[in-house]
């Protein structure tokens, strides 16, 4: 529910049908020898480090199992946000099924930009044009109902570039380290600055990660009854906004312990990693970095390619990430192939 | 956080340190035969048939273990709330320890009355009235200041009547429902309108229920910078109310998942009763009447006596649990002892 500090990009996600047969399969996959799609480097290395450290119960930086918790956020860390945040996406087909009911949104901003498929008057939208969208699109309705919306979505649209389902778009190395660190004791989270109702779609089928353990950014919901039967509306008001200092309050709100194992590919995630560094013993924090055009998308000084400001891998979260010793995964160098269907 | 609905009660929350000895020996007692310390008759029955029905993957009633969610109430239904609930207790100590640094305190209410020990004017709060308690006692410090206060707090606190640390008046047949649901595949989640960062302190040790699976109210938490390093400051502003209508919500905001079980006490609990109920299939909706004043309290008109408005087991919540078919659990017929050191 979160745009400010982005700019084209909405709260990111995607994802297939829960428990739907290609999800299911593709996070089988993930199942086979640990870390496969990954070549030996330094970022392999890292992660296999850290894992040694924190499970070597004669060493000083043994972890309780209780309290090994990585995090990881989801858009550009787990899976693609480009062109757009899978969420955004999601939104503006949902504002073109509901533009008949709404003639006035032809004539009116935001909308007029979104049904007219404005790309260049999108990528100007501003906070505000994103949340006059989202609560046009993603409120007014009960829970039970969106989850339908989202999940019926995510069923059929294919993105424009690799003609897949948006569940297609996930980074295999990425459920190849989530399953290396669960099988390592670990609780893996997603935070993310995309909405925590959306992400919870998919998030079991598409990452085996368990709704409860998805936290995002919310919008507020009230306790009422229709014909009887309680139900959870969804109201046109943003709750919470996990992105930035955002971060480290949902991980502290939602989980009540500090991550040793941090994940993330922008601007926004840099307190979520400040803050699991800043723990005591062991602390494994990365970030991924778009510099592979041939097979994904390349964005960010660090690719050497001007700052298109469509990802946020920006020059200040380079310089914070060599200052502060966080490890970079190279997208082009550290793995061998990004998606399942990569040859 | 939340005080609104019932008198004299804070939100509720007791403990010894977390991973302390007693704790860790009180939560092992629970490990016994199932349901040990319960009588048999229609409170024992309802859970047993319940379980039986989830489980049996050959009945029409089974449950995926990935969506076997169970929730509890904390206050009067894990562990005693009263003369005032634990977290009351605390905040009150809290206030008489930093009273020398407020002299004006001495002539100003509500810590007048706090630093006077008068019960009758306490009773007489209103919410406001503990709200400005809490932000003098909750708040103005990190995360970790706080949790630290609890401990040591909990560690030397007795009781009035019992003499007993606060972790030692938790209710045994409660353990063993928790530890009884655990083994059959299930999620245990407290969700309680005390506050979430208070109660996890001790979850734990005392529950068997980790921090990530305590939902409760909550005040803002800020992202700072002390000395160079990250800290999470409370501040003296609610954030989330976790009772009455939203105990629903924060199981949605938290868990994602309708629970399948749900266990309370009070008015604060109907809401989570209702909307567990709500869903498809087997549901297990309990209450706890206090109806035991020998070896514990009785309040509320099912017990015949009147009703005391310290407890808030009031006639409405008597007369929905009878329309709804919500279990009652008897504290005097139902439980053969309470506490661990009942004979």
């Amino acid at each position: 529910m979160n745009f400010r500090p982005k700019a084209r990009k909405l709260p990111g996600a995607f994802a297939a049908a829960t428990f739907s047969a290609p999800a299911l399969t593709l996070y089988a996959n993930a199942r086979t020898p640990a870390l496969a799609s990954w070549n030996d480097g330094p970022a392999k290395q890292a992660i296999a480090s850290f894992i040694k450290e924190v499970t070597d119960t004669s060493g000083t930086k043994y972890v309780e199992p209780l309290d090994r918790i990585a995090t990881f956020d989801q858009d550009g860390t787990l899976w693609v946000e480009h062109p757009l945040y899978t969420q955004a996406t999601f939104a503006i087909a949902r504002a073109r099924d509901l533009a008949p009911q709404h003639p006035e949104w032809q004539q009116r901003d935001p909308f007029k930009a979104v049904l007219a498929n404005d790309l260049a008057a999108m990528a100007k939208f501003s906070e505000s044009d994103w949340e006059i969208i989202l609560a046009a699109t993603h409120a007014g309705m009960t829970t039970e109902a969106f989850q339908q919306l989202v999940k019926q979505w995510l069923a059929t649209a294919r993105d424009p570039r690799f003609h897949q389902l948006s569940t297609a778009l996930v980074y295999q190395p990425m459920l190849e380290v989530m399953d290396y660190v669960r099988a390592n004791g670990f609780k893996t989270y997603i935070v993310t600055g995309g909405g925590q109702e959306f992400v919870r779609v998919y998030s079991q089928s598409v990452y085996g990660i368990p709704p409860e353990q998805v936290v995002g950014s919310s919008i507020l919901t009230k306790y009422e009854h229709q014909d009887g039967k309680p139900v959870l509306m969804r109201e046109p008001k943003v709750f919470f906004v996990d992105d930035n200092a955002g971060k480290p309050v949902g991980i502290n709100l939602f989980i009540g312990k500090r991550p040793y194992a941090a994940f993330g590919n922008s601007l926004g995630d840099s307190q979520m990693l400040e803050w699991a560094q800043a723990g005591d013993g062991a602390r494994l924090t990365m970030l991924v970095l778009h510099d592979n055009p041939a097979r994904e998308y390349a964005y960010g000084p660090a690719t050497g390619l001007p700052d298109t400001k469509v990802g946020t891998f920006t020059q200040a979260l380079h310089d914070q990430a060599k200052s502060k010793g966080w490890n970079l995964i190279s997208m082009k160098n550290d793995w061998k192939r990004i998606f399942t269907f990569d040859k």
